[in-house]
Formats: structure tokens, sequence, C-alpha cells
């Protein structure tokens, strides 16, 4: 009994080491690429023997899909707060959460992170599918939220939701995108359009 | 006077071989991405020498440079074809343009290769001007064709164009970017949407 707490301690210790190789490996993706960052030399950023990391993870896919996977619950808990708004200002709460994701993406997704997997993607099937996975979980959470919406009145009836949903999504990358490759990206300078068409997809007023 | 002709033929012979270098490099860094594609595997698969190769392009980052900027003449092209139209169709005719370079974008845009090039940008200053540039030219040929229409009465007067030239920007960073991260995603799907939102942008009916 005497050794209980040292359960959760464990369990944290360790869920702080694991973040701790998922920090430095995002520093190696961005500084190197996924091709040219080494398992040895994460090991070094991190601080840890590479048998360590090969404890947490079995390679660096398998990183990319705890870096990602990461970075969904994030967006998963801000679409989750969604529902708790009262209905008839559902439409303003998802506004100001979109512009709270345009403005202050989580430290976790930085966009040059993003791309990096993004690129990779294209040539690698196991980040293709991990991406794919994501993509397609973010989209039906977004689709059930603007069904809520149409439950309660605060989105338009018979909408294409699925095409909306990806237009949005395309959107969002496109910001990721944005945000370093053009100099003259501010997410500030397009967000009041960003209110407009919103309104014309959803409202139809 | 007996070899006037020949000049012509060596600087036409001269464009294919750089053109052959474009391609061959574009399918190494689709490949290997552009850390892992040497100068030395470009010339293997152009099958020439890495001589050749240098007498072309100084290094890898001016190989980008010439293929964005064969991207960005093919964008040039369409855009400036827009001011072919009647100025009474020119929203008609931009929805159409939007619409063609979404299905069928140029061969040259493959857009894993964008994606490459711009999470490249992320850690190369060099690759980054290359892309910032092109943003900008691009951006004013956009911004032109608005104007344009402005004062032919095809678009809304009064409109802050600069915030929505940036929108349709990040709209098409994102079909790329969607186009090989998301299994989802086809251009076709969000395709009546596009029109919803560049009717609420530019027309306010």
């Amino acid at each position: 009994m005497a050794d209980r707490p040292a359960a959760p301690d464990r369990n944290q210790r360790s869920e702080s080491r694991r973040q701790q190789v998922l920090d430095a490996a995002a520093r190696c993706f961005r500084r190197s690429g996924f091709r040219g960052a080494s398992i040895a030399a994460i090991s070094a950023e991190a601080g840890m023997s590479t048998g360590h990391i090969y404890h947490y993870f079995r390679n660096k896919e398998a990183i990319v899909e705890a870096i990602v996977e990461r970075d969904m619950e994030n967006d998963a808990e801000r679409i989750k707060a969604l529902r708790q708004a009262p209905p008839e200002e559902l439409f303003e709460t998802m506004m100001r959460t979109a512009k709270e994701c345009m403005v202050e993406p989580s430290p976790m997704t930085e966009p040059a992170l993003l791309l990096e997997i993004a690129a990779e993607a294209s040539r690698n099937p196991l980040v293709a599918a991990i991406l794919g996975k994501c993509k397609r979980t973010v989209h039906q959470q977004a689709k059930e939220i603007l069904e809520f919406g149409q439950e309660h009145g605060a989105v338009a009836p018979d909408l294409d939701l699925d095409g909306i949903c990806l237009l949005v999504s395309t959107l969002f990358d496109g910001i990721t995108a944005q945000s370093v490759i053009n100099p003259l990206f501010r997410a500030e300078k397009i967000m009041p359009h960003m209110e407009t068409i919103l309104r014309a997809l959803l409202l139809r007023d």
C-alpha cells in the first residue's frame, strides 16, 4: 500500500517524457525536414538515448501520428465547446471560435510543421494515412456541429454540409500555408471576409 | 551569313535542356524532398553531367525559382485572359477561370511539389524570398483584375480588394494542401460554394 502513489507518478513522468520527445521531434522536423531528421538527432535534441525514444515510439511516423493527434485533440476541444453555447448564439460563437483558431492557433500547431508533415504525406503512405484519418475525424466533428445548428435553427436547413465543411477545412489549410509562404498575409486582413462568406454559406440571408 | 539559323537553334536547344533540368528536379524534389535531392541525383535523373546542371542553375534554390516562375507565368496567362472578356461577362468569366484553375491545374503545378517548396520556405530564406515575390506579383495581378471589374461595374465598388485577394489566394493554397492530404477532397465538391462566396465577396447582392 505504501507505494501506491508511485504508479500515477510513474505514469505522469512517462507522459511528460513522451511529450518531451514530441517537442524535440517537432523542432527537428522543422529544422531538417521529416527525412532529414534522424532518430539519433531527435534523441540528442530530447536529451535521451535512442533506446528511450524507441520505448515510446516505434518509428518517426508514430511520432508524427502523436503530434497530429495532440493537435487534433485541441481542435476537438474547441469544436466541443461550441455545443455549450446557447443555440441562438451558435452562429456568433462559431464565428468567434473560427477567428480564435485563425489568430491564436494552438502553440502545438506550428504552421511550418504542419506544412512539413503535409509535404511528407505526398510521398509517405503511412503519413498520408495519419493525416487522412485526422481529416475524416475533424470533418465529422464539424459536420455534427452544423447539424446541431440546424436542429436549433441557427444554421439554414437543406445545406450541402459535406461541401461546406470541406470548403472551411480548405480555408484553414490555406491559412496554414499562407502564414508560412506569403509575407503579405495577416489573419486579421481576411477576418471580415471570413464572416461574410460564413454568413453566405450557412445563413442564406 | 551561312550559319545564321544556328543561333535560334542553339537557343532552342538550350531552352529545352533547361526545361529538362526543371522537370528532372521536380521529380527529385517530389521523391526525396528539397533537402534530400542532391544536384548529383538531379543530374542523373536529367541524364546530364552535374557540370551541365550548374551551367544552367547555380544551385537548387535557382532551380526552385525557375519552377515557381514557370508556374506563375501560367497563372499570369490565365489572369491576363480575363481582360479579354466583355466587361459585362467579367464576373462569369472569373468564375469559370477559378473553376478551371481548381479542376485542371496546369501540369506544372503539381500540388505535392508546391507543398514541398512551401515546407522548405519555412526554413530556407532564399526559397521564402522566391515564394514571397511570387505571391506579391500574383496578388497585384489579381487586384488589378478586380479594379478593372470595378471600372466596368462588374464588381461592387468600395471593396477591400487587398483582403479579398488574400482570401482567394488562401483558398487556392488550401486547395493545393487538401488535394494532397485529404482523401475526402474533390474540387467539384466545393465548387458550388466557391461561387456562393465569390458572389458574396464581390457582388454584394
